[in-house]
């Protein structure tokens, strides 16, 4: 048999991996507890239906989807066939494949509202922490298969909830000990109020697309597309000014406000950014919140507050979480009105960023604390016996599972980080002691049975 | 758009299941790490020949595979053509499906141990907990995506890993207090041994089908079955009173030794189970092992000693886990010689059961502790702080989202099951003081607000 292999794009997590995974994703579930989210979770598998056109065309190519069972059922071969024309032509068919792998955990979220909206209790406040597939090509930091990890309010209007989210994330990313990450925040209704001065809301997508590109191809560039997009002088010149205001989250107010002053949707916006920053800070919540209005955020999903936190400096990763306001999340499945706001946090790079600064604390990929030596079987038996009673004291102890010499099963201990050993030899086993090796630094003493239930081993 | 529905066999979970599930998971990990076993995870596809052809004939039919993306590519129109022929023959080819949805945890596990076993320290102790999908007929309590729990030591023989699963079986149901399961065990070789004195090791797997039926057909038609699959009345005489063996432990154990008495795999057998049941008693772990000798397990996977866990009698459920001991696990990925033995939990049914005695804590559904109502502006901005240090103390509260009569919160609390309201209004304001009620007994206290940080909502 030819050597196993993974398909592309995919991982393994190695037991030291899981830890620290486990790390980042019990802290952002911690908090997201103590902020009142509850948990869901919604099967790997959705109807075809249900995901294909809410991603866009190129999303709708991403989506894996799964073979129907029975395709050698002779009473649909003439279904099948046609299904396979179909396919040739990229068109997908029940007939040949009526599910396919979650793409994002938004979709499925709004399905399941949609679903049980008599029976929840609004607002509804949920989390999600689940993996999601898309048959992307795979590069570094990209893979097929990723964790997001989302949070969402639905059936409320209120801004409390964003400012609630940004104490969150402040909360989540001190609780990581990452120094210097930033809070982009900016409003989609600002965004809008540009277009408007600039000649009509039709220009919205126009300008987020090349504001978008600023950070890679630089403001002469996106005054160029700007040009080509139809945009007038005057327009583009409102829109370099736009990108150039700078200074503090005060400065910047200001010189929003004069620039969109003819726009009550640019006000309004201003006055949203201006109630999350002070009930912030009213909150007593450090919250690292810089106002960024080059941020935009995709295209057509947000219409209010958008977030999106940056990285410390000195790590190039760009951004490690984002979120914003929409309007109508389950209107896709004939349920209207359910305002909501919502963040993510992108597990993948906040690993990526902690192993980087050296962040991950020094327990986490710890498992087993104490292994206890098979010297032989009397020496075993009474060994396990203690092995069990150091697990009722909730320490992680092993006996090494067969009697071997001593460096095989030092070498064991220590490739398994295990911190300390505990031998029991014939002469130990006579005077009721053992001898406990701290395996870090070398010291040992000698300890009676009874008393090693009264150790800390850490 | 029509109604949004969910794959047939695929579940929801709602915020108070995925709770008391990860109540279920949450004891079982724990006592996995303190056993000394290691977290892994795999990735939930899998190239389709890592999967076809580990399961049977059936097995292979119930495989969710995954469709190429591409399909309409036009330089591999040929190849996707021939692959839809293979497809109308019931087979599958890489030209239309090259990956498929992880089957079991077991087959993962052995992929990445023969990946990686350069790189492990073995024994390795791994468990795993992920979701497992099969395109079986749906019906109740069989579902098409469904979390499979699994523990294994790889890369040992000793006895002594039987004894420690034994005690981990035993420490997690007393953990969830499932007064009355039991932990059956029987040993592979024995039942070779039966087949052995019945007329060669060719009769094994007649023999073990047939007593896997026995629970649901009786014996009379088991020796009837027996007849038709060749086996002579001295044979089947044999069988039977292998089958009536029953009494203590020890009465067993006499019995079998008298019937086993020319075979020296049964006398191992024999051997292997005395010492775990030894082992065990002299741990002082009070394990409820019943030896069952009608216990077979599946047919051609193990190899030594057989466990299976059932759930307390009350409850008419069967086996909530199970596992047991194998010779070679990554042969079949071209690593021989990797002996191991594994056990296994029925999460959803372990769940079914709980709920069933009614042994889910009460706590376990909990979510948010306190629920600050929303009285006004100067009187939220008074509770917002409030809230964030309480959620500092680690309690998980709330603040109403927005101004809103006293009832529709109160609803709201109720709904939610959330224990404690604490009430501010202009009153409490000016006093700087506030009204918490206990929403399961309806007692208030006024208690200041510097207090409220000291006051445990339990």
């Amino acid at each position: 048999m030819a050597k196993p292999s993974l398909p592309q794009g995919t991982r393994d997590f190695a037991p030291d991996v899981v830890r620290r995974r486990q790390y980042i994703l019990h802290t952002i579930k911690t908090v997201f507890e103590l902020y009142g989210f509850q948990p869901l979770e919604t099967p790997a598998m959705e109807n075809l239906e249900t995901l294909m056109g809410k991603y866009g065309e190129e999303g709708d190519k991403l989506i894996f989807k799964i073979l129907n069972n029975g395709l050698d059922n002779p009473a649909k071969q003439e279904a099948t066939r046609a299904a396979f024309e179909k396919a040739l032509e990229g068109k997908n068919t029940k007939d040949l494949t009526e599910r396919a792998l979650r793409y994002d955990l938004t979709i499925p979220f709004a399905r399941f509202v949609a679903m049980n909206h008599g029976q929840l209790t609004f607002p509804f406040k949920r989390y999600q922490v689940q993996p999601v597939w898309r048959a992307d090509r795979p590069q570094r930091g990209r893979y097929r298969e990723f964790y997001q990890c989302d949070a969402d309010v639905v059936g409320s209007n209120s801004l409390l909830n964003e400012v609630e989210l940004v104490q969150l994330y402040t909360e989540v990313f001190n609780r990581l000990k990452m120094d210097g990450f930033e809070l982009r925040i900016n409003s989609r209704k600002i965004l809008a109020a540009l277009a408007e001065i600039c000649g009509g809301a039709d220009k919205m997508v126009d300008i987020t697309i090349a504001i978008d590109k600023l950070d890679k191809i630089g403001i002469e560039k996106v005054k160029e597309e700007l040009g080509q997009r139809g945009l007038q002088e005057t327009q583009i010149s409102t829109i370099k000014q736009y990108l150039a205001i700078d200074g503090s989250n005060e400065a910047k107010l200001a010189a929003i406000e004069t620039l969109l002053s003819e726009s009550e949707q640019g006000k309004k916006g201003i006055a949203e950014i201006r109630f999350v920053l002070e009930r912030t800070q009213l909150a007593g919540t450090n919250a690292p919140l810089i106002i960024d209005f080059t941020l935009a955020r995709g295209l057509n999903y947000y219409t209010g507050i958008i977030f999106e936190v940056k990285a410390p400096a000195t790590v190039k990763i760009g951004s490690i979480g984002g979120g914003g306001r929409y309007d109508d999340l389950t209107g896709l499945f004939g349920v209207p009105n359910m305002p909501g706001v919502g963040i993510s946090f992108g597990v993948d790079r906040i690993y990526d960023v902690l192993e980087e600064l050296a962040l991950f604390p020094d327990t986490v990929a710890q498992g087993t604390k104490v292994l206890f030596f098979n010297l032989g079987e009397s020496e075993s038996k009474q060994a396990f016996a203690l092995v069990q009673q150091l697990r009722g004291k909730g320490i992680a102890t092993e006996l090494f599972h067969e009697q071997a010499k001593m460096d095989k099963q030092f070498k064991y201990a220590e490739k398994k980080g295990i911190p300390y050993a505990i031998i029991i030899g014939s002469k130990e086993l006579e005077s009721g002691t053992c001898n406990v090796k701290d395996l870090r630094n070398g010291q040992q003493q000698s300890i009676g049975f009874a008393d090693l239930l009264t150790q800390s081993f850490e």
